[in-house]
């Protein structure tokens, strides 16, 4: 099917219809993304402010055939809401729809728009006494509707699940214009298909969301972290496990990071603090928060001491304040900054069962060093079997250099994570990025299916064509 | 699109590909369902063996527009399993199809067929030392295939969701004949749509889910149980509050039983032990699962304390054995029993948030007496904001003499809840009996959706044709 640019003709027929806060300048930062694989081109900026604004602004650009790639905070690494080759198309941005309708204590839930970044509905849940458990590095720019639009996973994953998984209900506009109206805030409603989980995880390729209602939790009394040495991805896992058996439930993060991951902080990002001076192959970050029972700092040298008995754990710190808490996570978050400022040939966001991560870590870098003399950075959420698993050209040498072995790289590590019934992509979607790996690895039956739904719901093809499935 | 029967032809191309045991002969008990509201006609039924011996019978359905109305366990309320006015369609039952194919601890995993029955899921787990959590009355016969295609509720979704949300992956055939192989054990994987949320809760209309891979819990050290009398829905629900102060996240249950059902069994199944002599108008059974602090019963007295303070509760019985625990929940679970013996005019499966549970009761026991002098058994998942509510002719009445008033209070009932954002099938699903509730509630850009949906997926119309959308 094909595509009309939004042509100045086209822009003023929907300036006689919406207010004049609808248009916006063309910014860059509308057109660039955070790992600077991708580029925009030329694009309308549409900024709506309410679910109607973005009902007619999509009806019309249905009816003229002009693509839209919907723009949340921009801080996704797959491309999706960076589209470097589509004729002129509408680049909707969330920005304005950022309120809070509602919060609903009693029923743990909050309504909540679109464009709200995450970290303000994480401080109104707090205000609530209540807790919205999505936490990832970009929570301070990210926004709703991209992160249920890309189920974004995190660090809190293992206990409270992904975006997915905290949505109760949406409000979203179909590719027709059509209104969903879905923002109930029900723990139980069984009444046809579920279009709330088929939006989640579709990148704005079959409409856009621009409300959901979202579930809260009960604040733990009291959260506790500890980084812990373990040899081996292998002793990690057992401390996984002796982790479960002390802490239970109460186990709310259980992070892995390699030595690179560290080293990198120390050499681009020394203001940040690390736990050991000497840096250890091997760093588990153990959050926890309970409600019940011993205060987390008694589980987790519980957890230590346990783990150093069984011989799996050499050294480690548990916090002993909020600070040093703090400290811990702010350690784990600036490794993707690190990483940007370092600079990586290729990055790996994959995902397989639980047990079988030191299986693929261990054949994962083994088979790194026949492409090419790289670093690894591997680091992740060893809880969910969730690894970022980037290389990085030899120290003081230029990427760029290297680059022409990337999709060798991508190949090898996206091959070992399929033969080990694993996901090329864990928890940052398909995007533009990897289309091809969808195509590639995907079930066939699947994809045939996703296809069909796709014409189905987006006959015309216009809700951010490219990613996810080929146009 | 016009359907044809399944015709002894057609039977005979089906019997020289498929192996003899496929060919069952058409029970009873595949015609009927539990309320007996919708009795079944002639069909061909199939009882596959393998997922490929499904993708065959679907393929050659496909082929010649013969209609397929999967059946599980058989216990579904809402007569999606039951097609009384298809032309020869085929049954195809899951019953052979009933292994448990791995058991993954680590990963806290287990994969099943579709025809495996809950409670043989829940064994198997717990053999393991995990917990599958899915818990209903009809666990003894309910299969996981059924469960998923309906999205189950039951007793434990307070804490653990709904039976979609303990589904990591799915294998099923989609209605060309296509096998959807999505059985991973990853606890996240973002590439592409959600079939699986979208089969869930499907009801058989967008396939067959032939297996699945399920999530595992960890098995709390210890479980413990409460009966307490109640004086309104409202303190039920502040007395949820203290429940969830006092135990946190170790509240599995929180259900809530007005006197009818109560006067019910003392009735009709006079074996079934009651907790209280004299029978309260409103009760509440509590179940706490707890792996850390101070064990159940402490806690249970601890809430019964509190709330007696406050007024909220005037009697209690806390379990001090399994035995006495497990007595608690078969009062709770012979209700539906109980119901089906005394035989009721309408049930109604509904949701509204919880905090508006207390009006929905005072408003829905108000407008009965309306249309008749109905007896009112209320009772359900309080703290999931699900409720049965189901309406008795007068003591001593014959049913026969009030059904013609039935319509009347199912619309009167739905209607409020509609107006208070609510849910006309919380946990039972549409079927058949719910398509003209769906019809007239449902959002119609929700309902525009599915029809696009199931076109695309299912353009002859042949997957269980009536249930969810009319035909």
């Amino acid at each position: 099917m094909q595509l009309t640019p939004a042509t100045p003709a086209f822009e003023a027929t929907l300036r006689a219809t919406l207010p004049a806060p609808v248009f916006r300048p063309l910014e860059p930062r509308y057109l660039e993304e955070p790992r600077g694989k991708f580029h925009g081109a030329d694009a309308l900026v549409l900024a709506p402010g309410s679910v109607e604004e973005v009902s007619t602004i999509i009806g019309r650009a249905q009816g003229e055939r002009v693509a839209v790639v919907p723009y949340g905070g921009g801080t996704g690494l797959v491309c999706g809401q960076v589209a470097p080759d589509l004729p002129r198309p509408i680049l909707l941005t969330l920005e304005r729809m950022n309120g809070i309708r509602a919060l609903h204590a009693a029923d743990n839930v909050i309504e909540v728009e679109a464009g709200a970044v995450l970290a303000h509905v994480q401080d109104e849940a707090e205000a609530a006494g209540r807790l919205f458990p999505l936490s990832l590095a970009s929570e301070g720019t990210a926004q709703i509707g991209g992160l249920l639009a890309t189920n974004a996973g995190g660090v809190n994953v293992l206990r409270y699940g992904n975006a997915r998984d905290l949505c109760l209900g949406i409000e979203a506009v179909l590719p027709d214009g059509t209104v969903l109206r879905g923002l109930k805030r029900l723990y139980k409603d069984n009444t046809g298909y579920d279009l709330r989980h088929l939006l989640c995880g579709s990148e704005g390729t079959l409409g856009i969301i621009t409300a959901a209602s979202l579930k809260l939790s009960p604040r733990p009394r009291a959260t506790g972290a500890a980084v812990l040495q373990v040899e081996s991805p292998k002793a990690a896992l057992s401390l996984l496990e002796i982790t479960r058996q002390v802490a239970a439930e109460g186990v709310s993060a259980f992070e892995l990071i390699h030595r690179t991951g560290q080293a990198f902080l120390a050499e681009v990002m020394p203001q940040v603090r690390l736990p050991f001076g000497t840096l250890p192959e091997w760093v588990t970050l153990i959050e926890l928060g309970v409600s019940a029972g011993p205060p987390p700092e008694e589980l987790l040298t519980e957890i230590f001491e346990k783990a150093a008995e069984a011989g799996l754990v050499s050294d480690g710190v548990v916090a002993q304040s909020e600070r040093q808490r703090l400290a811990f996570w702010e350690m784990r978050e600036s490794i993707p900054v690190a990483n940007r400022l370092i600079g990586a040939i290729c990055s790996h966001d994959i995902s397989v069962p639980v047990s079988i991560v030191p299986e693929f870590i261990d054949r994962a870098f083994r088979l790194v060093p026949d492409v090419g003399p790289f670093r690894i950075n591997c680091f992740g959420h060893l809880g969910d079997g969730n690894l970022h698993f980037n290389v990085y050209p030899p120290k003081g040498e230029a990427r760029s250099a290297y680059m022409d072995r990337a999709p060798e790289v991508v190949r090898r590590v996206h091959d070992l994570v399929h033969a080990l019934g694993g996901s090329f992509s864990a928890e940052h979607g398909v995007g533009r990025l990897k289309v091809g790996d969808l195509e590639h690895y995907g079930d066939p039956g699947r994809l045939a299916a996703m296809r069909a739904i796709k014409a189905a719901l987006d006959p015309a093809g216009i809700m951010n064509p490219g990613a996810v499935l080929t146009r």
